[in-house]
Protein backbone atom coordinates (compact mmCIF):
# COMPACT_ATOMS: atom_id res chain seq x y z
CA UNK A 1 0.00 0.00 0.00
CA UNK A 2 1.09 3.08 -1.12
CA UNK A 3 1.74 5.44 2.02
CA UNK A 4 0.01 8.26 2.45
CA UNK A 5 1.51 12.04 1.46
CA UNK A 6 1.33 15.36 3.16
CA UNK A 7 -0.28 18.86 2.62
CA UNK A 8 2.20 21.79 2.45
CA UNK A 9 -0.44 24.60 2.78
CA UNK A 10 0.84 28.00 1.99
CA UNK A 11 -1.08 30.52 3.62
CA UNK A 12 -0.22 34.81 3.71
CA UNK A 13 -1.00 37.81 1.47
CA UNK A 14 -0.55 38.55 -1.85
CA UNK A 15 3.06 39.20 -2.48
CA UNK A 16 4.10 37.79 0.12
CA UNK A 17 6.34 35.38 -1.32
CA UNK A 18 4.22 31.79 -1.45
CA UNK A 19 4.54 31.09 -4.84
CA UNK A 20 7.90 31.29 -5.26
CA UNK A 21 8.47 29.44 -1.62
CA UNK A 22 6.00 26.68 -2.79
CA UNK A 23 7.84 26.63 -6.37
CA UNK A 24 11.48 25.82 -4.30
CA UNK A 25 10.00 23.86 -2.37
CA UNK A 26 8.50 21.77 -4.91
CA UNK A 27 12.07 21.64 -7.46
CA UNK A 28 13.89 20.37 -3.57
CA UNK A 29 10.95 17.39 -3.22
CA UNK A 30 10.91 16.18 -6.84
CA UNK A 31 14.86 16.29 -6.76
CA UNK A 32 14.32 13.94 -3.31
CA UNK A 33 12.27 11.24 -5.31
CA UNK A 34 8.96 12.88 -4.15
CA UNK A 35 5.45 12.72 -6.34
CA UNK A 36 4.84 16.28 -5.84
CA UNK A 37 1.37 18.67 -7.17
CA UNK A 38 1.37 21.74 -6.69
CA UNK A 39 -2.29 23.37 -6.76
CA UNK A 40 -2.07 27.13 -7.95
CA UNK A 41 -4.46 29.15 -7.02
CA UNK A 42 -5.49 30.33 -10.69
CA UNK A 43 -5.46 27.16 -12.33
CA UNK A 44 -7.86 26.20 -9.64
CA UNK A 45 -9.93 29.46 -9.98
CA UNK A 46 -9.98 28.42 -13.41
CA UNK A 47 -10.97 24.68 -13.43
CA UNK A 48 -12.77 24.35 -10.60
CA UNK A 49 -14.55 27.41 -8.88
CA UNK A 50 -15.03 29.37 -12.18
CA UNK A 51 -17.76 31.85 -11.51
CA UNK A 52 -16.85 32.33 -7.47
CA UNK A 53 -16.08 35.66 -6.64
CA UNK A 54 -13.90 37.10 -4.18
CA UNK A 55 -16.30 37.65 -1.45
CA UNK A 56 -15.69 35.48 1.98
CA UNK A 57 -18.49 32.60 1.19
CA UNK A 58 -16.66 32.42 -2.29
CA UNK A 59 -12.94 32.70 -0.95
CA UNK A 60 -14.32 29.50 1.75
CA UNK A 61 -16.15 27.52 -0.87
CA UNK A 62 -12.66 28.14 -3.30
CA UNK A 63 -10.46 27.09 -0.35
CA UNK A 64 -12.44 24.17 0.77
CA UNK A 65 -12.40 22.63 -3.20
CA UNK A 66 -8.60 22.95 -2.72
CA UNK A 67 -8.29 21.32 0.60
CA UNK A 68 -10.82 18.20 -0.96
CA UNK A 69 -8.67 17.94 -3.74
CA UNK A 70 -5.56 18.23 -1.82
CA UNK A 71 -7.15 15.43 0.62
CA UNK A 72 -7.47 13.27 -2.74
CA UNK A 73 -4.43 13.37 -3.75
CA UNK A 74 -2.39 12.98 -0.43
CA UNK A 75 -4.42 9.96 0.59
CA UNK A 76 -2.67 8.68 -2.20
CA UNK A 77 0.81 9.09 -1.10
CA UNK A 78 1.08 11.95 -3.12
CA UNK A 79 2.82 15.15 -1.62
CA UNK A 80 0.88 18.33 -2.06
CA UNK A 81 1.77 21.99 -1.85
CA UNK A 82 -0.84 24.47 -2.07
CA UNK A 83 -0.34 28.07 -2.56
CA UNK A 84 -3.81 29.93 -2.10
CA UNK A 85 -3.85 33.10 -0.04
CA UNK A 86 -6.45 31.37 2.30
CA UNK A 87 -7.18 34.31 4.21
CA UNK A 88 -9.59 32.79 6.67
CA UNK A 89 -8.58 30.52 10.00
CA UNK A 90 -11.33 28.27 10.55
CA UNK A 91 -11.70 27.74 6.80
CA UNK A 92 -7.68 26.24 6.99
CA UNK A 93 -8.18 24.41 10.53
CA UNK A 94 -11.79 23.02 8.66
CA UNK A 95 -9.44 21.88 5.54
CA UNK A 96 -6.95 20.47 8.05
CA UNK A 97 -9.54 18.16 9.91
CA UNK A 98 -10.46 16.86 6.46
CA UNK A 99 -6.72 15.94 5.65
CA UNK A 100 -5.72 14.86 8.71
CA UNK A 101 -8.73 12.74 9.51
CA UNK A 102 -8.08 10.68 6.30
CA UNK A 103 -4.49 9.68 7.82
CA UNK A 104 -2.38 12.28 5.74
CA UNK A 105 -0.42 15.17 7.36
CA UNK A 106 -1.12 18.94 7.39
CA UNK A 107 1.55 21.22 7.31
CA UNK A 108 0.70 24.99 7.59
CA UNK A 109 3.44 27.06 6.51
CA UNK A 110 3.02 31.20 7.18
CA UNK A 111 4.56 33.51 4.58
CA UNK A 112 4.32 36.29 7.31
CA UNK A 113 5.43 39.43 5.38
CA UNK A 114 3.29 42.04 6.48
CA UNK A 115 1.03 44.27 4.55
CA UNK A 116 3.41 47.65 4.79
CA UNK A 117 6.09 44.81 3.17
CA UNK A 118 4.01 43.31 0.62
CA UNK A 119 3.10 46.62 -0.25
CA UNK A 120 6.72 48.31 -0.47
CA UNK A 121 7.55 45.34 -3.08
CA UNK A 122 4.21 45.35 -5.21
CA UNK A 123 5.67 43.34 -7.79
CA UNK A 124 2.56 43.01 -9.49
CA UNK A 125 1.17 46.90 -8.51
CA UNK A 126 -1.91 44.87 -6.99
CA UNK A 127 -1.71 47.12 -3.62
CA UNK A 128 -1.27 50.17 -5.72
CA UNK A 129 -4.79 49.56 -7.40
CA UNK A 130 -6.35 48.58 -4.25
CA UNK A 131 -5.07 51.65 -2.15
CA UNK A 132 -6.77 53.88 -5.43
CA UNK A 133 -9.73 52.05 -5.06
CA UNK A 134 -9.55 49.98 -8.29
CA UNK A 135 -9.73 46.46 -6.63
CA UNK A 136 -12.35 46.16 -4.38
CA UNK A 137 -12.20 43.42 -1.31
CA UNK A 138 -8.22 42.92 -1.38
CA UNK A 139 -6.61 41.33 1.39
CA UNK A 140 -4.74 43.11 3.52
CA UNK A 141 -6.33 46.00 2.47
CA UNK A 142 -10.26 46.17 2.75
CA UNK A 143 -10.60 42.63 3.33
CA UNK A 144 -9.45 40.51 6.09
CA UNK A 145 -6.27 38.21 6.26
CA UNK A 146 -6.57 36.06 9.81
CA UNK A 147 -2.63 34.50 10.27
CA UNK A 148 -2.63 31.51 11.85
CA UNK A 149 -2.05 30.85 15.66
CA UNK A 150 -0.11 27.62 15.25
CA UNK A 151 1.29 27.54 11.46
CA UNK A 152 4.10 24.33 11.78
CA UNK A 153 6.47 27.12 10.00
CA UNK A 154 6.34 30.50 9.56
CA UNK A 155 8.25 32.02 7.15
CA UNK A 156 9.79 35.47 7.73
CA UNK A 157 9.52 36.11 4.30
CA UNK A 158 9.42 40.18 4.58
CA UNK A 159 13.32 39.84 5.79
CA UNK A 160 14.66 36.70 5.40
CA UNK A 161 15.59 35.26 2.55
CA UNK A 162 14.47 32.72 0.55
CA UNK A 163 17.28 30.30 0.78
CA UNK A 164 16.45 30.51 4.58
CA UNK A 165 12.83 30.32 4.21
CA UNK A 166 13.41 27.03 2.31
CA UNK A 167 15.93 25.81 4.95
CA UNK A 168 13.43 26.34 7.64
CA UNK A 169 10.47 24.27 5.78
CA UNK A 170 12.91 21.46 4.69
CA UNK A 171 14.51 21.10 8.43
CA UNK A 172 11.15 20.96 9.61
CA UNK A 173 10.06 18.14 7.32
CA UNK A 174 13.35 16.54 8.40
CA UNK A 175 12.36 16.45 12.04
CA UNK A 176 8.90 14.97 11.12
CA UNK A 177 10.83 12.41 9.19
CA UNK A 178 8.69 13.44 6.08
CA UNK A 179 11.41 13.46 3.39
CA UNK A 180 12.01 10.48 1.44
CA UNK A 181 15.46 9.28 1.93
CA UNK A 182 17.15 9.83 -1.39
CA UNK A 183 17.92 6.03 -2.18
CA UNK A 184 20.67 4.94 -4.60
CA UNK A 185 18.75 1.79 -5.27
CA UNK A 186 14.87 1.54 -6.63
CA UNK B 1 9.39 8.29 -10.75
CA UNK B 2 5.74 6.86 -10.61
CA UNK B 3 4.00 5.31 -13.46
CA UNK B 4 1.73 7.31 -15.02
CA UNK B 5 -2.12 6.18 -13.98
CA UNK B 6 -5.13 5.38 -15.89
CA UNK B 7 -8.97 6.76 -15.74
CA UNK B 8 -11.73 4.44 -16.52
CA UNK B 9 -14.59 6.70 -17.44
CA UNK B 10 -18.21 5.05 -16.77
CA UNK B 11 -20.98 6.71 -18.79
CA UNK B 12 -24.26 5.95 -19.13
CA UNK B 13 -27.69 6.72 -17.63
CA UNK B 14 -29.39 6.68 -14.66
CA UNK B 15 -30.08 2.94 -13.39
CA UNK B 16 -27.85 1.89 -16.28
CA UNK B 17 -25.44 0.00 -13.15
CA UNK B 18 -22.23 2.22 -13.91
CA UNK B 19 -21.91 2.51 -9.72
CA UNK B 20 -22.59 -1.06 -9.11
CA UNK B 21 -20.35 -1.81 -11.52
CA UNK B 22 -17.88 0.78 -10.69
CA UNK B 23 -17.35 -0.48 -7.19
CA UNK B 24 -16.69 -4.03 -8.56
CA UNK B 25 -13.66 -2.59 -10.23
CA UNK B 26 -12.45 -0.88 -7.76
CA UNK B 27 -12.65 -3.95 -5.47
CA UNK B 28 -11.05 -6.30 -8.06
CA UNK B 29 -8.49 -3.40 -8.16
CA UNK B 30 -7.98 -2.82 -4.84
CA UNK B 31 -6.93 -6.24 -4.42
CA UNK B 32 -4.55 -6.16 -7.18
CA UNK B 33 -2.43 -3.74 -5.48
CA UNK B 34 -3.74 -0.74 -7.58
CA UNK B 35 -4.11 2.74 -5.69
CA UNK B 36 -7.67 3.24 -6.80
CA UNK B 37 -9.69 6.42 -6.41
CA UNK B 38 -13.83 7.09 -7.15
CA UNK B 39 -14.54 10.38 -7.67
CA UNK B 40 -18.40 9.31 -6.87
CA UNK B 41 -20.96 12.05 -8.74
CA UNK B 42 -22.75 12.73 -5.65
CA UNK B 43 -19.39 13.25 -3.42
CA UNK B 44 -18.14 15.86 -6.43
CA UNK B 45 -21.19 17.42 -6.92
CA UNK B 46 -21.08 18.09 -2.98
CA UNK B 47 -17.33 19.04 -2.93
CA UNK B 48 -16.46 20.62 -6.25
CA UNK B 49 -19.63 21.47 -7.53
CA UNK B 50 -22.26 22.98 -5.04
CA UNK B 51 -24.72 25.90 -6.76
CA UNK B 52 -24.17 23.88 -10.12
CA UNK B 53 -27.57 22.77 -11.73
CA UNK B 54 -28.55 20.24 -14.51
CA UNK B 55 -28.81 22.76 -17.18
CA UNK B 56 -26.13 22.11 -20.17
CA UNK B 57 -24.10 24.47 -18.83
CA UNK B 58 -23.55 23.26 -15.14
CA UNK B 59 -23.70 19.21 -16.46
CA UNK B 60 -20.81 20.33 -18.57
CA UNK B 61 -18.84 22.10 -15.79
CA UNK B 62 -19.65 19.70 -13.56
CA UNK B 63 -18.50 16.77 -16.02
CA UNK B 64 -15.06 19.10 -16.91
CA UNK B 65 -14.09 19.03 -12.84
CA UNK B 66 -14.38 15.50 -12.45
CA UNK B 67 -12.04 15.09 -15.15
CA UNK B 68 -10.19 17.87 -14.38
CA UNK B 69 -9.58 16.14 -10.80
CA UNK B 70 -9.22 12.53 -12.67
CA UNK B 71 -6.15 13.96 -14.47
CA UNK B 72 -4.30 15.52 -11.25
CA UNK B 73 -4.75 12.14 -9.45
CA UNK B 74 -3.77 9.84 -12.85
CA UNK B 75 -0.67 11.62 -13.82
CA UNK B 76 0.29 10.84 -9.87
CA UNK B 77 0.10 7.17 -10.63
CA UNK B 78 -3.58 6.84 -9.40
CA UNK B 79 -6.19 4.70 -10.79
CA UNK B 80 -8.93 6.56 -11.16
CA UNK B 81 -12.63 5.58 -11.25
CA UNK B 82 -15.69 8.05 -12.06
CA UNK B 83 -19.30 7.14 -12.39
CA UNK B 84 -20.85 10.11 -13.18
CA UNK B 85 -23.90 9.68 -16.14
CA UNK B 86 -21.67 12.39 -18.13
CA UNK B 87 -24.17 12.76 -20.77
CA UNK B 88 -22.38 14.59 -23.65
CA UNK B 89 -20.14 13.28 -26.12
CA UNK B 90 -18.18 16.49 -26.85
CA UNK B 91 -17.56 16.77 -22.86
CA UNK B 92 -16.27 13.16 -22.45
CA UNK B 93 -13.51 14.06 -25.87
CA UNK B 94 -12.54 16.90 -23.93
CA UNK B 95 -11.64 14.77 -20.81
CA UNK B 96 -10.31 12.70 -23.08
CA UNK B 97 -8.07 14.83 -24.64
CA UNK B 98 -6.45 16.46 -21.20
CA UNK B 99 -6.15 13.21 -19.45
CA UNK B 100 -4.25 11.52 -22.69
CA UNK B 101 -2.70 15.11 -23.24
CA UNK B 102 -0.41 14.57 -19.40
CA UNK B 103 0.30 11.03 -20.54
CA UNK B 104 -2.60 9.37 -18.91
CA UNK B 105 -4.87 6.47 -20.01
CA UNK B 106 -8.45 7.31 -20.54
CA UNK B 107 -10.87 3.68 -20.73
CA UNK B 108 -14.38 5.01 -21.52
CA UNK B 109 -17.07 2.49 -20.09
CA UNK B 110 -20.21 2.44 -21.62
CA UNK B 111 -22.94 1.02 -19.28
CA UNK B 112 -25.22 0.73 -22.24
CA UNK B 113 -28.43 0.01 -20.50
CA UNK B 114 -31.01 1.27 -22.42
CA UNK B 115 -33.67 4.16 -21.19
CA UNK B 116 -36.06 1.01 -21.79
CA UNK B 117 -34.41 -1.25 -19.37
CA UNK B 118 -33.30 1.57 -17.03
CA UNK B 119 -36.71 2.19 -16.65
CA UNK B 120 -38.07 -1.25 -16.12
CA UNK B 121 -35.99 -1.69 -12.50
CA UNK B 122 -36.14 1.90 -11.66
CA UNK B 123 -34.50 1.09 -8.75
CA UNK B 124 -34.65 4.26 -7.24
CA UNK B 125 -37.76 5.48 -8.73
CA UNK B 126 -36.29 8.44 -10.68
CA UNK B 127 -37.75 7.60 -13.80
CA UNK B 128 -41.48 7.17 -12.32
CA UNK B 129 -41.10 11.03 -10.83
CA UNK B 130 -39.52 12.08 -14.59
CA UNK B 131 -42.25 10.58 -16.54
CA UNK B 132 -44.62 12.57 -13.91
CA UNK B 133 -42.93 15.61 -14.76
CA UNK B 134 -41.77 16.01 -10.80
CA UNK B 135 -38.22 15.75 -12.10
CA UNK B 136 -37.37 18.30 -14.88
CA UNK B 137 -34.05 17.52 -17.42
CA UNK B 138 -33.96 13.79 -16.74
CA UNK B 139 -31.49 12.08 -18.65
CA UNK B 140 -33.06 10.10 -21.19
CA UNK B 141 -36.53 11.09 -20.50
CA UNK B 142 -36.40 15.08 -21.53
CA UNK B 143 -32.99 15.58 -21.67
CA UNK B 144 -30.27 13.93 -23.98
CA UNK B 145 -27.69 11.26 -23.57
CA UNK B 146 -25.32 10.90 -26.05
CA UNK B 147 -23.75 7.51 -26.67
CA UNK B 148 -20.11 6.88 -27.22
CA UNK B 149 -19.37 5.56 -30.67
CA UNK B 150 -16.06 4.14 -29.96
CA UNK B 151 -15.33 3.52 -26.09
CA UNK B 152 -13.18 1.00 -24.91
CA UNK B 153 -15.67 -1.12 -23.46
CA UNK B 154 -19.13 -1.76 -23.91
CA UNK B 155 -20.69 -3.45 -21.16
CA UNK B 156 -24.65 -4.23 -21.97
CA UNK B 157 -26.10 -3.37 -18.04
CA UNK B 158 -29.66 -4.22 -19.06
CA UNK B 159 -29.24 -7.81 -20.34
CA UNK B 160 -25.45 -9.15 -19.23
CA UNK B 161 -24.77 -10.09 -15.43
CA UNK B 162 -22.41 -7.97 -13.57
CA UNK B 163 -19.66 -10.73 -13.49
CA UNK B 164 -19.98 -10.84 -17.21
CA UNK B 165 -19.55 -6.80 -17.30
CA UNK B 166 -16.51 -6.96 -15.30
CA UNK B 167 -15.03 -9.62 -16.59
CA UNK B 168 -15.13 -7.52 -20.17
CA UNK B 169 -13.44 -4.73 -18.10
CA UNK B 170 -10.67 -6.90 -16.85
CA UNK B 171 -10.05 -8.42 -20.07
CA UNK B 172 -9.75 -5.02 -21.92
CA UNK B 173 -7.35 -3.63 -18.51
CA UNK B 174 -5.38 -6.69 -19.23
CA UNK B 175 -5.10 -6.67 -23.17
CA UNK B 176 -3.65 -3.25 -22.78
CA UNK B 177 -1.58 -4.36 -19.65
CA UNK B 178 -2.61 -1.93 -17.45
CA UNK B 179 -2.91 -4.26 -14.51
CA UNK B 180 -0.98 -4.57 -12.33
CA UNK B 181 0.69 -7.86 -12.01
CA UNK B 182 0.67 -9.54 -8.30
CA UNK B 183 4.14 -9.75 -7.25
CA UNK B 184 5.32 -12.15 -4.09
CA UNK B 185 7.86 -9.58 -2.90
CA UNK B 186 7.47 -5.81 -2.58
Amino acid sequence: MTDKGFVLWFTGLSGSGKSTLADAVCEFLTERGHQVETLDGDVVRTNLSAGLGFGKEDRDTNVLRIGFVANLLARNGVTVITAAISPYRAIREQTRALIEGDGSTFVEIHAAATVEQCERRDVKGLYAKARAGELKGFTGIDDPYEPPLEAEVVCQTGTESMEDSLHRIVSYLESQKLLKVASVTR
